[in-house]
């Protein structure tokens, strides 16, 4: 078979799982292609360093990203720069791209786009997204006859840990985040993932693909797990739900919700039972009704999965003319779609309100109701929890200007100190 | 934007879905390629029936096969004859064939397949497994840098709404069975599904396409869920567990496992939550790890959104040379693998033993014990439900033979009536 060059930046975790899957799955990859990818250089930026699949390592990136022989450019560093440079770079040397980059997609994606299309080569990103599960291929391609309405999950496993953690030993955050940072599922800067910004990057590629919109992370609205606290858990699961961290992307006739933030969810719902560090996926379509997708959304072997599933839809489909776009729609069809504003959100609302002195919670029980009666929304229910200090209500389906009204004028009774909402799914 | 024209055969409920589907996401479809589909022609039996969007409808197949225009052919009347001749004439002619047939996939698609790369032409399939999950995608594009393992799921709508209407009702089969088919869940002549035979062809096309080998139908084994008493999931529902019945296909060194059965699944096992008409399926790859996919396994719109899927896919790719193959990997590279038989299979067992005297059950309990003894295999429980007059058993994980063993030998045992096993995964 004829050997197809393939050039990698990077030489982390990622890449060393695609070194090892091109390795351990040779013959199998071997019996779906016609031609062979060949690691035939790796840019580092030391040679003093490991190389346990004994590649050919270089410190210049022209060595990869202008090699006469090398197709397809595989980066792997992460971050801005200078990975946007190095994958300009080979773009514009008619070198195909495969990234694992979100936060360069996110932010960048519609740049890079328009330069794969000029040079004719392909731009390929599914491991940007949930790891191992093929949810771009899927979107893009699986569900191509639907019209997406809602793509909804579990994208950032970190979250994901650090939450189930404190659901399962009852534990505050600071203490999960510090046995995460231990077990190596969160970065000693662990800022992207708690404040939910790489939830944000990957929402972005997501909706993008799923309502072909141009990458938008601009408008999208973020919130992190860091606000979460052991009582908000504790509580709430004793109201029968769990607390995920969700990407939520929704398109209605006003436009497309875009947004990132901790959500409770009834425990039998399929997102609730999505566990530790692995992802999941919720999308409904217009044709195919709802589906869900679970499975680990990192990790070494698991992402270059993904990486290694373009690099083989490439070799087989040889020409971009010949594959769906990247996106999924055509480039020139993509649609500017307004995005709402975080006042405009629309769903079930869990709100509470801490107070100093229990004595106090009858009175402000009835305060709250009669803020309820004035702004017209109606409390599925009401509840006091004496032990934690707090009144807790769960709002029927309204928009968030609503419930931020309600916690100006709640926060204006008498002994409530505090309050907090938390949308519910 | 060139129109591309399609003929439909048949004109049932699928293919209303096709129709409707391509209706009223035209706009959205068009976004995605460069030419629109035109349903040209469809062929029906007579021209006296229901038209309902005005199709252009010819009771000559050579109008649809043959038509010099029409360069895709969607096949959905289902069964051999006359589909297979059909199919046949429209390869010939040269023609991409699109089919949601999972009959004439299981049993005739290697011969298809082959008529098809003689002609140069595309055949697909993803609406005959799981309606809209788009399974076979994901397995051959999706995961395709895995070598997969495991492939298991509930594949068929009507066996699993009968087995979860007998769950959540305590009644029997048959009663299940006749409101099902008042419903229209199931069949007037509902052998395929109850007896396992509709989720076999699936099962082959699965394992096929997971393991790159030819479809195999005939080595497969089968049995159906109309052998499950209420008795049954009342006392397995108590011992944790929900009956399924699932298809298996499982590659070890020594050969595949294909088996269509009732299976007893801890309950928090994520195919034990599908419900319903739902489809769930479970795949195991050597680098992605375990993944989960649910939604509809049925239904007019669901399995036109695969259909179309097909039928976009084969626009954006335009030749079959540019695309994965229909099986995920090169015809001439599928591999034949040794199928083992039944008993052969490997995995934990539940017995259950009828007795008709509840004096007895003391003794029998003890005999059984001895029996087990005997054979060197361990249970995990063995506990007696008088109120059944049943002892049950939990073997651990062991080959079929030595469960047939045990059962020959505990059917020697005096007051033990009537013996049944299932499978635990």
């Amino acid at each position: 078979m004829e050997p197809l060059k393939v050039g990698l930046i990077g030489l982390g975790t990622v890449a060393s799982g695609v070194a090892a899957v091109l390795t351990k799955n040779r013959e199998e990859i071997a019996r779906r292609i016609t031609r062979t990818p060949i690691i035939e250089k790796v840019f580092v930026r030391s040679l003093e360093r490991d190389n346990p699949y004994d590649l050919n390592m270089t410190t210049s990136i022209a060595d990869i990203t202008d090699h006469p022989e090398i197709d397809i450019v595989i980066e792997l560093i992460g971050g801005i720069e200078p990975a946007l440079t190095y994958i300009k770079s080979a773009l514009s040397h008619g070198k195909s791209v495969i990234t694992a980059n979100k936060e360069l997609i996110a932010l960048h994606g519609n740049e890079l786009l328009q330069l794969a299309k000029e040079n004719g080569v392909f731009l390929r990103f599914e491991a940007s997204v949930a790891g191992g599960i093929p949810i771009l291929k899927l979107l893009r391609e699986g569900l191509s006859a639907n019209e997406i309405d809602t793509v909804m999950g579990i994208i950032n496993g970190t979250s994901n840990y650090i939450l189930t953690e404190m659901s399962h030993k009852g534990v505050d955050f600071d203490q999960c985040l510090k046995e995460a940072q231990a077990h190596g599922y969160a970065e000693a800067d662990p800022t992207f993932d708690i404040k939910g910004i790489d939830a944000a990057h990957k929402l972005t590629i997501l909706a993008a693909t799923a309502f072909g919109m141009p990458l938008n992370f601009e408008n999208l609205y973020i919130e992190g797990i860091d606000t979460i606290t052991a009582e908000d858990i504790a509580i709430t699961q004793e109201e029968g739900y769990t607390i995920k961290h969700l990407g939520i992307a929704r398109k209605s006739k006003q436009g497309v919700e875009l947004r990132v933030h901790p959500t409770l969810l009834s425990k039998d719902h399929q997102l609730a039972q999505v566990d530790g560090v692995l992802n999941g996926v919720y999308v409904a379509g217009n044709a195919v009704g709802e589906q869900f997708y679970s499975g680990r959304g990192a990790g070494s072997e698991a992402t270059a999965s993904a990486v290694i599933a373009d690099l083989i839809e490439i070799i087989q489909n040889k020409s971009r003319n010949h594959s769906a776009p990247a996106l999924g729609f055509l480039e020139e069809n993509l649609q500017e779609l307004p995005t709402l504003p975080a006042k405009a959100f629309s769903s079930r609302y869990y709100l509470s309100f801490k107070y100093s002195d229990n004595l106090m919670s009858n009175s402000i029980t009835e305060a709250l109701k009669k803020v309820l009666l004035d702004a017209e929304i109606r409390a599925e229910k009401i509840k006091v929890y004496d032990q934690y200090q707090q009144v807790i209500l769960f709002l029927e389906k309204t928009v968030q200007e609503n419930v931020e009204n309600i916690i100006n004028n709640a926060m204006l009774i008498k002994g409530i100190e505090d309050s907090k909402f938390i949308r519910v799914e």
